[in-house]
Parts: C-alpha cells; sequence; structure tokens
C-alpha cells in the first residue's frame, strides 16, 4: 500500500520476533532471540540460528529465503567464526551490491554505528511498514481473537463482582476483602488459560480511575466506578485485543450515571462518524464536542487533568497502540482496514473516572465493530 | 563496579521502563510510554509526561531530578510546542554544556540520527550498567519472589498431572485429553492470579522436549517426559525468575531415568563449583564434563543438535538472560551477587530431553540457591 516509489538499495531488521512488531509482521515468527530480515532487489529472507531454521521453514511468512548462519556464511563467503549481524550484513552488502539500507527508527544504533564504520549508509525511517496499518481480513479475524479474550476477562471480572457481596464500603469474595489486585489476578489468570497474555490489566477502582495510567491497588469500594481495561496479547499469533468498561458494584451515583451516559453518547457518536475518508481527527473532534456539550468540562492543565483529554483512540495490531489514530494530529483519511480503539472518556479526582471502548474496522460506507461486550454499568 | 575512569559528557536513555531493563534499571519506574533518562556531571534526572510525573514523584529511584515535559521545557529554555525528545536533549546539552553522550547499544538509530544532525558525538556502549551483574541484597529478593512465582507456576502442573489420569498413550484430566496448551495455560493462570506474567512458559511433551526453543503442543503423553521451563516476570517489579523441572506421567523409561540422574548429576556438581573467582567457563566445563563422561553423547552439528549443546546458565535479574554467562565464551570470573541460573540438559529427537535448572546467587565461599522445588521425575 506504499504509495512511493521504493528507494534504492536495501532494507534491514535486526531484532526479536517476539519483540519487535515490525520484526513479526516482516517473518511471522515469534522469537526469543533476535535475528535479520533484510530486503534487497532480487530477494526477501531471513537468517536465524541453528534451533530456529527448522521452525521458521514450516511457520515463517511465505516468499522469504530461509537461511541457517551457515547456510548464509556459505552463500555471502564469510571467513570462518565470522557470524555476528554486522559480519552477515556485510557478507550480505557485498553480494547483493547495496551499500544503502532503510532501517526502522528503532533500530539499534549499536549496531547501526558498526554498519556506518563499514561504510554502509543507514536511513532511519518512522513508519517502516505503512500496510501495517490496513489489515488484510486474515489479519482483523487475528485481532477479533483479541478482542474476545478481552472479553473473556471482563466476563471473569464481572462474573467475580456479581458474586462478591457489599459489605459497608467495600466488597467481599471469597472470604476476603476483593482488591484491584485479585481482581487483576482473576483476569489475567483467565486470558492466560486461554492462551494469550495480559499484564498491567486496569482494575482501577474509585478515585484512582481518574488516572488513566494507574493499574489499580487495594481495595474496590462498592457503589463507586472501577475502569476495567484490558488489552492482551494473542500468544500464538501477537495480535492484541483492547477492551474497556466502566462498572460498579452496587448502585451508581448520579455523576457516575450521567457521565457513562455522557462518554457512551460519544463513543456513540464517534462511532458512527467512522468511515473511509473521515480524517483521523474529525472522528476525535466528534468526541469532543459530544463530552463539551455535556455539564462535564475537560482542563488539560490542570494537574491532574480533568474532563477527556486524551485521544479517542488509536490503531490496534501486533502492537497494542500503533498508527493511525483519532486525535487532534491526525489529519489523513480513514481508509478501508484500519483497525481502531474508539474509547471516549471522562476523568476527575474527586470521584473516578469512565471511560468505554469498542475495536472496529474501517470497512466500505462505516465501520464493523469487533466488540460484543454488553455496556451494564450497575453490577447488583 | 566499572573499573574505567568515567568517559566527559553524559550519558542518555530514552525508552519506555516497561519495555527497556536498563531504563528500568536507571528510573524504577515501569511504563507503558518512552521517556528520558540523562546523567550529566552535576546530576541525573528524569523527564516524564504529565501523566506520570506524579507517580515517579513516589516511586522513581532516590537521588534523581524528576522533571515534567513543562518542567524542563522551562528549565533548558525550550521554544513553545518543542517538548520532543530530540528538543530536550538539545535543551539539556546546551544548558549542562555536553556534547559527548554514551548511549546503550539498543538505543534508537532514529533519535541518534538527528541528535548527531544537532552536531552531538553519541557512543554506543555494549554493557551501559554494568553493575546490573551483581545484585544488591534487596534485588536478590525481588529475583526471589520471581522464583516463587515459577514454583508456583510448576506447582499447579504437577498438581494437574497428579489429578490427571493415564487413558491409554495419553493423559486425561477434567474429561478432556489434557494437551500442552491447557497445562501452560493453567501455570500461567496461576501466575497471572499471584501478580505476575508470564508467556511462553514451555510445558513440551514427548519428543518435542527435545527442541529447547518449543513451547509444545498437543496431546500431553504418558510414560514420556515433560519438559517445564517457566519464567515469569514479577508486575510490580520487572524481575524475573526462572525454572525447569522435567516430569513423567507414569513410568519413566530406563533412558529417561539415567538421563535424568546424569544431568541432575551435572547440576549438583555445577553448582558446587559456583563461587566468587571462578570462571565463567569453568562452571560450564563442570557440567560439560559430567555429561561427556556418561553414555549421553553430544553432537551440536546434527540437525537437531543432540546431547547438551547449549550454555549451563545466564544471568537473571530485569532481563531473563543476561549477563553473565556459564559458557565456553565467559572468562570472567564470578563476583558475589551475580544471580544465575544453572541448568544443564541432554536432547534426543527419538525420545525427548531433560533439563533440570535453578537459580543460584554467588556468595562468599560458594552460592545460595534460592530455588526449593523438588526433584522428582515420576508423577504417579
Amino acid at each position: 500500500m506504499d504509495q512511493n516509489t521504493p528507494p534504492p538499495g536495501g532494507r534491514l531488521l535486526y531484532a526479536a520476533g517476539g519483540a519487535s512488531a515490525n520484526m513479526l509482521y516482516a517473518s511471522g515468527l515469534i522469537t526469543p532471540d533476535p535475528f535479520l530480515w533484510y530486503a534487497v532487489p532480487d530477494e526477501t529472507g531471513l537468517v536465524l540460528g541453528p534451533l530456529e531454521v527448522g521452525r521458521a521453514q514450516k511457520q515463517a511468512r511465505s516468499g522469504l529465503r530461509i537461511l541457517s548462519l551457515e547456510q548464509a556464511a556459505a552463500a555471502w563467503g564469510l571467513p570462518k567464526g565470522k557470524r555476528g549481524p554486522v559480519d552477515l550484513i556485510r557478507g550480505l552488502a557485498k553480494t547483493s551490491r547495496v551499500r544503502h539500507w532503510q532501517v526502522p527508527d528503532e533500530f539499534p544504533y549499536g549496531l547501526a554505528a558498526q554498519l556506518r564504520r563499514s561504510r554502509m549508509v543507514l536511513t532511519p525511517v518512522k513508519d517502516f511498514f505503512p500496510e501495517r496499518a490496513t489489515k488484510s481480513a486474515d489479519e482483523v479475524e487475528l485481532v477479533r481473537e483479541g478482542v474476545q479474550l478481552a472479553e473473556a476477562g471482563l466476563f471473569r471480572a464481572i462474573e467475580i463482582l456479581r458474586e462478591a457481596t457489599i459489605q459497608g464500603d467495600l466488597v467481599a469474595w471469597q472470604g476476603e476483602t476483593l482488591t484491584a489486585e485479585i481482581l487483576r489476578g482473576e483476569v489475567d489468570a483467565e486470558i492466560a488459560r486461554q492462551g494469550g497474555t495480559a499484564s498491567h490489566t486496569i482494575t482501577a477502582p474509585g478515585p484512582q480511575s481518574a488516572d488513566c495510567h494507574m493499574c489499580g491497588t487495594g481495595p474496590i469500594f462498592a457503589h463507586q466506578p472501577i475502569v476495567l481495561d484490558i488489552f492482551p496479547r494473542v500468544d500464538r499469533t501477537g495480535y492484541f485485543g483492547d477492551l474497556t468498561r466502566t462498572v460498579v458494584k452496587g448502585k451508581a451515583s448520579p455523576v457516575v450515571k450521567r457521565a457513562y451516559e455522557v462518554v457512551r453518547e460519544a463513543q456513540r457518536r464517534a462511532t458512527e462518524a467512522v468511515k473511509p475518508g473521515v480524517l483521523g481527527k474529525e472522528v476525535h473532534q466528534v468526541a469532543v464536542d459530544v463530552i463539551a456539550a455535556s455539564e462535564f468540562p475537560t482542563d488539560a492543565k490542570l494537574v491532574p487533568p480533568h474532563g477527556f483529554f486524551h485521544g479517542t483512540g488509536h490503531g490496534l495490531g501486533l502492537e497494542v497502540h500503533e498508527a493511525p489514530r483519532f486525535s487532534t494530529v491526525n489529519d489523513q483519511p480513514m481508509v478501508v482496514g484500519n483497525v481502531m480503539t474508539v474509547e471516549p472518556g471522562v476523568y476527575y479526582p474527586e470521584w473516578g473516572g469512565v471511560r468505554l471502548e469498542d475495536v472496529v474496522v474501517v470497512w466500505e460506507g462505516g465501520c464493523v465493530n469487533l466488540t460484543t461486550a454488553p455496556f451494564e454499568l450497575e453490577i447488583a
């Protein structure tokens, strides 16, 4: 989907498939150790250690030449014992007569510095695979799996809150005070059981829910909002899901009920605005306008900030936050295949926050919602 | 512990505390977003976004100056709207009159290239915090927590295997065929419940256990080895544990029993060799010698490799694999505070593998074992 003509020269990645979304996208391999991906005019390939080559033959993306270190050394005429990434890239450069390389911004500087000393030219690229922003039909299904894992986690949290009993201001479950830590542990455990990994899941009770980056700690309070923000990764594929609901065990206060209505309306209206051609900032503005027209004021300069002060959503795929964005700075049009969160919220340190988040796919004439979790504020 | 005189100039990190072990070590903060850590002759500090500054004031390592983006912009005279990492580092460089910076090898090349265009000199350093290899007493306790989480996962696996019943060649649990996926999910769920994150836990049944990087898939076989390799991270601190046991549901074959004895003897003898002053390669050689003297041959050039072809252990801390190593290439002496795995194994594609792994701390006159899990091959 890149509309620029390809630059002369080649492209390089050196990273572990388990740690780098670009490498996983390029190779299809989740590995603990770094390896080399390269693209030169005649071929695109991988060079892997002896423990990984067999698996790569079976699981790597199609169309790639797959080489063990020894095969690469033979193909590129490396001296004995020279099998490091600098040696490999030097050999590749000589064989393919490529000296100019595009690398991603996050390419390791230590390796780059060594390659530059071998008179290679490296150009860092911010958006190394711009096509990652437009998902194929297969990728949409992989994100849907992630969303379903997040829903499994949410349903577990709701089940626990249903089973729990209110005792004064607090909540008891299985004979002890229910805490943010227990709730998070049970959510993450359900996701682990189903083949995903969730960490730093947000189960933020009461006023803590006003801090968007707070995971939550200590007792769950009755009759106060609990923000549940769950973003698991599917272990098998590396694709993420993302889901937020706000719930109250017991009775929500009038202000929380009203905030929920306003945020839900902002989310609904922003979702309706999502379609091919709409600018990222326009979708964000729809959510901003709904909240600005309500009784919930925004002041991003207060410490902590009040109201609705974050973007309305972000791309979702092999990273939990990726391009594009629903934010004031994105004046690019949405295209079919963008997979986006839609997640307005309002936050006030006095009583906490409300955030609601679904995942949608931009589709002809609008968007398709991948999220099926219901919107129920109060849990009896 | 770095014996070189400090170079003139400063030091920089730019990374998320949740993704970079060096940043977490430097700052004490687990964050989803990247931020700046700097050291100049007069001070060491952090610059964080508005959502993170409050938490940093409470949780960051002591001795650091903590600045919000706006405070840094004011301190370093940045123009309005210039708050990116390049702007910050330019302002810091001007104010502190530092133009030479040490950065870690993994520093992002895109940022480095921009800084170089501002006439700064960046030197990549392979081992940015060599002191990470020698743990403080507090850090040893944090690794011990990780090992205990791994043990909780192992005990869950053993509990399930005890509850399971042998049905022909396979194993049934809770009314269905027990698979590597179910076993892994239950192990990871137990760890999640206790505040850790485990992913790519190895539960490799039968011949799959011969491939050290294979997580395991499909049915658990009765009377065949199952390698359980569990390496969770404690969510609160970022420190890892690491633990491997090999078990058989039912009766182990004579060859598996004998391999277990040999690997256990190699592990015991290697552990006895660990003390201050011993070279990393000497500890490895002890394990190699025990296995070489047995009836289990090693040939690393076969595809897949046979016997004992990996290192005997690695450092453990904020990364699951970190310096130093028990391997042929480490001719450095161990020092008090090194936290190391001791994990010999033998692998044969015909019947699978046996690996046993404990974690030890190098201590005066020897080492202390942090692992308490028993060694029991057969589960009835």
